[in-house]
């Protein structure tokens, strides 16, 4: 791990770039000296057409710093935000656009987008793990909060994840949700109620699969980037019953 | 309105049980010179068959007078708790049993007893609304958090109520569920997701039709009395975004 850049920011949170290999990543650490450490950390799994450097991203995992005292990271997945897309994506994303002209089913076209994404972005997040827990100013344990699709693989093949939030506003892939009942952290469901590129009924479905013994949902009004505020600091307080 | 007893608990609140006519309620308030004068007044609006004194409610109530700094007011609804039941109830109940015994439905026996339950609560809680906002230590607004039934009712009819915290582990009578359209103020709907004398996807129906603009679901897992604990939180810090 490489750092390439850093900057103090007036809620006084460093934010510093970093390079692992060929992932492009930013970490922010809390500004003060922490009143809680050993400091844990978030791993903020932005939706994967978003940038690391998405401004509400940047928002939620400032606050959480700042105010929370977290160590929060985020990462551009494979093929998003600095980092080149894939061979062939460009031809499954015309596919995409061309069966939505048409009104066909997209499912299988957005597996051939999401599925390798996951497979590639899982093992990115996991040494970007190693890798940030061997900083002295990090003391984990670990938490994810973010995008579903990502996330369910994550819980479920990193031992070291121990909570997650995640955000039901993107495509799960059916083999993913297979995956559901094998996550068994505390779980906190972001589920926007009037989300235009969700499938409501299937969001319900999937809280229900998975197998956390302690879960919770959270639906508000509004449409996939209408999530309230408040939503960011209900997500802190549930990292603090479960990092702490 | 009469006080009839008072104690100061060992959290600093101070309890006191009052009558209003025939009604008998407690009254808890902030211990401290209240930091947030004027106090706003939360209605503690239990499950019907549910007494004031019930411990869950009390513990609640203790909680956001406490930690929240808000006036918090139980009474016992008709037939419950120290009240008399109303003519002919045990009649309804010994029917309600048989049928459930029987495997029969059992929408409108509860309906027999739900909705001349509403009907009386409401113009009760309207009073005990007019005497505690008269108290020089109460300031209002008011908020609501109880049992949806009546809740949905007292929301439509009474405007001093700006925001409401619904348990959706209680009957809904049918009338009342087609009033919920009229519900307008801030919402936040408790569910427990296995509540085992709940239809779920009733609940569900009724997030959606309520008329809130701004409405949160907050779902965990578990059955009837389950609700973890951080909802009571939870709850406060919504009524804090709304009465203070």
């Amino acid at each position: 791990m490489r750092f390439t850049s850093e900057r103090r920011l007036d809620d006084g949170v460093l934010e510093r770039d970093f390079t692992l290999g060929d992932v492009p990543g930013i970490l922010w650490t809390p500004g003060a000296a922490a009143p809680h450490a050993p400091t844990p950390l978030i791993l903020a799994g932005h939706n994967g057409g978003l940038h690391k450097r998405e401004s509400r991203l940047v928002a939620r995992a400032r606050r959480s710093a700042a105010a929370y005292g977290y160590a929060v990271a985020a990462i551009d997945a494979p093929g998003h935000g600095d980092r080149p897309r894939p061979a062939g994506e460009e031809q499954v994303r015309a596919d995409l656009r061309r069966a939505k002209e048409a009104g066909e089913p997209i499912e299988e076209i957005l597996d051939a987008l999401v599925v390798p994404l996951v497979e590639r972005a899982v093992p990115e997040w996991r040494a970007t793990v190693d890798a940030l827990l061997s900083l002295p100013e990090i003391g984990g344990p670990v938490g994810y909060s973010g995008m579903t699709a990502i996330g369910i693989r994550l819980a479920v093949v990193e031992p070291r994840i121990v909570a997650a939030g995640f955000f039901a506003g993107g495509f799960v892939p059916r083999a993913l949700r297979g995956q559901a009942r094998q996550v068994t952290v505390p779980l906190l469901f972001l589920l926007q109620w009037d989300d235009e590129g969700n499938d409501r009924q299937q969001a319900l479905d999937l809280f229900d699969t998975f197998g956390s013994k302690e879960k919770t949902l959270h639906a508000n009004l509004g449409g996939h980037t209408g999530t309230p505020w408040f939503e960011v600091d209900d997500g802190n307080r549930f990292f603090d019953r479960h990092l702490r």
